[in-house]
């Protein structure tokens, strides 16, 4: 079968690993990324044989001037592609849909575009079906990729009366130098936040309200959610449910992993384990942290946001383009992304309290 | 009537705006603080008159050397006192509880001590009355102190089935420079965290959950808020409700106040107004947060750990001296200490909805 | 003699702090400020009895929607002035030159605006008497202010035969809550920086090379300066040199003043005796780590960046409206300003190493 | 030719760091670590394929109750081992060299030992030679090796008649939660800080005088070294140095590399390409920086303090087992570890003023 074509429009948070992703996949050729300025990711991306295009002339001249080797237009990278990933920040993916509509291209677009830029929004595990054959997909966002993964399951399991969702937001990328806050707490003051109505736009069964703030940190974000259950649920049936769930892993405070640092200090450490990004695709649910109380559940969760999406938007290609099943695409995209190793259990603590951090007031 | 005389044991951010209060008072006279070393906090307690004890004679003599006039060993000021502030860190405060006995003297704890070191967990305006006469009482924590406050009221309006609040707490003290995180966010992985129960010690007819979170910043303590009703109440109803609710004030994104550090910029703004101190004593809920949806109201709102406290103490030292009702001392306490104090009424928009923050993904 | 009429364009972290200032003067009378926003600043401005104008209709309708009173346009306030106190952003006080000078009127820019903005770059104990009489002087910076002080000083007294100096500054206000760096140090990679030939505009004598780096704080500046001596000098000389500076004080790690949040500890403690704000606006050199080493002279100091160059401001009213010398002008100034108080003489350690912070590698 | 049999005693930041690069040395053997808790770092090493050993009894006891195998008793290893890399906690490497002793051992401690732990205080590029054949060396600290390696270079074709140094330290480990500040800036009050001294104990040839300052960040050091030169220097001289200079490279912020933040973002980019973690073990040093001004030379330097000594650990195990030349095992070392790997030449802007970071006050 032929390996579809892929294009890579933006070469940011996202782009970056979106690329890696593919060039990584057995049935997709990575045609080439679209980047504006020749910095040091395009250089790296040179260092890595990608092809890189540039959205208009003012761009060649750049990279000629920088000595940075560009293949060609943007367009023309376009046209020579099945499928175009579209990892521009956020609003501008919407501004090219007109483009790949006029080319007649199949597009995939990042959850910082609104859902009604595409016909389905998408998680592979929750609606793959949905999103077959569609031209065009929008990958949710992090923070709502990691909200469906783990709702649909207990949804499936449990069924989800109602459910309330406070976001901790890690403020910036980890190379953005200009966004703060340096010293604040700041709340979304509109409830909901928007990422509610979102996870909804891909399980509309779940009810959900959302709450965000944001602080200074550029690792991960954090949940706390509280969903309220159909059907009469315990601790250990949630351990096996979220155990059994694809890309979500146990964590546990026992094994030191107790803070978004340490996980990505644990990230670090098995990067090579897993080709060599320090990423965590799986949402990381604390099973310290997975109580039930009544009809209650209560669990904490923390997104990679970098690369979360990433696996998703591979599966969103195979999707497109019509050629596999969910299963058969989410193995294969797991299989090519190490995902799932440098893993091990999760240390359950049973009938143990879990050391308290100190928090006295 | 002879004025209350009132010993201050630990002088550090809460002993400190302790004494401030304390001297503010026309009914209490401030024999002196216990301080252990001789560092800048000990020289500008002296700049203001206050008179400084030390626990022990190896402190005693680090003052001589550091040429700090120091008064007495603590002990000769507990004596001479009706009532002590016990302001010594968390769990240290117990281990002084033998001698206030032994000596037959009246002590306020803090929130740092567990509830049985005491016999009442106070709030002026939810249990003041049980305090009155006591030998031991226990002002809580900050946290519990606004979330005493705040669902104190709702409950009384609309009545709480349960409540359910995350709590986002400054990691370290404006002036601790050895605390992190520097760039992680850490959660308390045992549900519920301390505080709900803590609170039940105040409101014990108020059912609440409680999950606490930590990050990188000094300033304020973030509270997001999710109370089950019993009856049936709209946004404007709890508004009035809050405006006429003692110590707390609603706020307005509207008007700039948009993040704790926003807040704490207005506090030092309106410092002068208030005696010299940007403490914000009251507790500060966001209008623009107030949310009902069916039975469920959803609030958030800014605690000023250093300072909520610090009212509660003052009208405590009345509570267990009997000296009067809580509203005389509530009234004489804000008075005082300028509480309601540059302020202006919070922007509410109708119809019209918050500028959010951009928050993409 | 009449009071001088002062009118203050831009309400943001100078022009409050000068309003505030200018009030406080029994020399002088404060018509108004200009403020864009009714936001929380505009309404603690009313609170104080401050007018407010705006700089236009678009201003005076918004101030009218969010029923904060304004008195007028901002021309309306300038043409009752006999001195305008430039308090825009940076490079925006130059936009507004032509109007000053077409209504006649003086103005005191401030370190925002380049050199050329005005006849004179001011620091009052350098060069008061260059600016008597002007018609526009720019106070300079918050770190050129502190190192203009110091420098001066150290170079009448030894003779500087060249310095250089590193500057690491606080990367945001500490109510600015969209500018970051979260997790990165930020060097300034043109070397030198700014900063060195600003300090030249006052003090042209003395050269001097700056680099300068920012990190993730809101409090302070810190300045590392190295500056090699014509004349031979002594720690203890340096010492009194500075006890007898202007608006620069001698500090002590060894008072427990060892960082930047825990001198501003200090000052919240005290802002009652200085009324009302917790600012410094001495510099604040660490005694400690003053180092005589052949003829290089090394020491450490932090600068209020937010309230340090406000005296200057002040003098600089009186400098152009020529109603005074230096000494009478600093001393009204500091007296107004309550500089100097809430302060006790720095521990000086003889023959002792302070306590090291820990810092192994 | 038998490879070296080397145990790693203490399995923390540079510790697993230090076992990694050992087991891809071919001339090596990994016999094992010691790690005393049974955390995710311990599980990774399982995952890895290290074998684990541990202090005591009580150590072995929480590694059964772990389920995590360990090997044996840190002792049986070090028995059976060549060198030892103590990589334990600084100052604690000084209470194993007994047993290290008795053992009849060589090892190679870490720059938090104080320098009389060892024979040598060592980088490879400035002294291998003395440590040849030697039984106790010392690798100096991250900071320490970074101004060898630079000032080493600057000294040989220069000479250097005094140096002046300020770093800007990162406060904290990533995976480190407990450790501070969050908005505060620390100086090292005593000058020098202890980093001049220590770079004398490996290039005593060169003058030196250093600032420690630290602030709230987990990435990289930062340094700006002024160095006072005996013959005439050109910043393309200096390039030129620097681009032969081993484990140094050149960055330039033209390239986007314009914080230590952006720089990380690199080395996370380039990952894959040295094996698996984002560690920069060159020393990165700013080519827009390098400033010639008559005699003095001006550079900025970042120091990623988890990495860069990994490389003179592995070249320190090949000197005091004198199994060859400084050449052949630096050589050796960087080709196992990639150092070099994943670069581009900085883009050196010719004629042409790097762009400002907006640092107006």
């Amino acid at each position: 079968m032929a390996k579809v074509k892929v294009a890579v429009n933006g070469y940011g948070v996202i782009g970056k690993r979106a690329a890696d992703a593919v060039a990584k996949q057995d049935d997709m050729e990575l045609l080439g990324v679209v980047k504006q300025h020749p910095d040091y990711s395009a250089k790296v991306a040179v260092l890595k044989g990608y092809k890189i295009y540039v959205p208009d002339q003012a761009s060649m001249d750049g990279f000629k001037k920088a000595s940075v080797p560009a293949a060609g237009l943007a367009e023309d990278l376009f046209k020579a592609a099945d499928v175009i990933l579209d990892c521009t920040p956020g609003k501008v993916g919407v501004t090219y849909k007109p483009l790949y509509q006029k080319l007649g291209k199949k597009a995939i677009f990042q959850g910082g575009e609104k859902k009604d830029v595409a016909e389905v929004s998408f998680t592979a595990q929750c609606n793959y079906d949905k999103a077959r054959g569609k031209q065009f997909v929008r990958v949710v966002s992090c923070n709502t990729t990691g909200l469906s993964r783990t709702l649909w399951a207990i949804h499936q399991a449990f069924g989800i009366a109602k459910s309330f969702v406070v976001l901790l937001r890690r403020a910036a990328d980890p190379n953005d130098i200009k966004t703060g806050p340096i010293n604040a707490f700041i709340p979304e003051l509109t409830v909901p936040s928007h990422q509610g109505p979102d996870v909804q736009t891909v399980i509309p069964e779940v009810p959900i309200t959302t709450v965000a703030l944001k602080a200074n940190s550029t690792l991960m974000h954090l949940h706390v959610v509280n969903a309220t259950l159909k059907k009469p649920a315990t601790k250990d049936a949630v351990i096996k449910l979220f155990q059994g769930t694809p890309r979500v892993k146990l964590i546990s405070g026992a094994d030191g992993l107790q803070s978004t640092a340490q996980i990505m200090d644990y990230g670090r450490d098995t990067a090579s384990l897993r080709g060599g990004r320090d990423d965590l695709m799986k949402i990381l649910v604390w099973a310290d942290s997975i109580t039930v109380k009544g009809d209650e559940l209560i669990y904490l969760m923390a997104i990679h946001n970098e690369s979360d999406v990433v696996p998703e938007t591979i599966d969103a290609i195979r999707a497109v383009m019509n050629v596999c099943d969910v299963k058969t695409s989410m193995a294969k995209t797991d299989k090519a992304l190490h995902i799932g190793e440098g893993e091990f259990p999760a240390t359950l603590l049973v009938g143990e309290k879990g050391k308290e951090t100190a928090m006295l007031c």
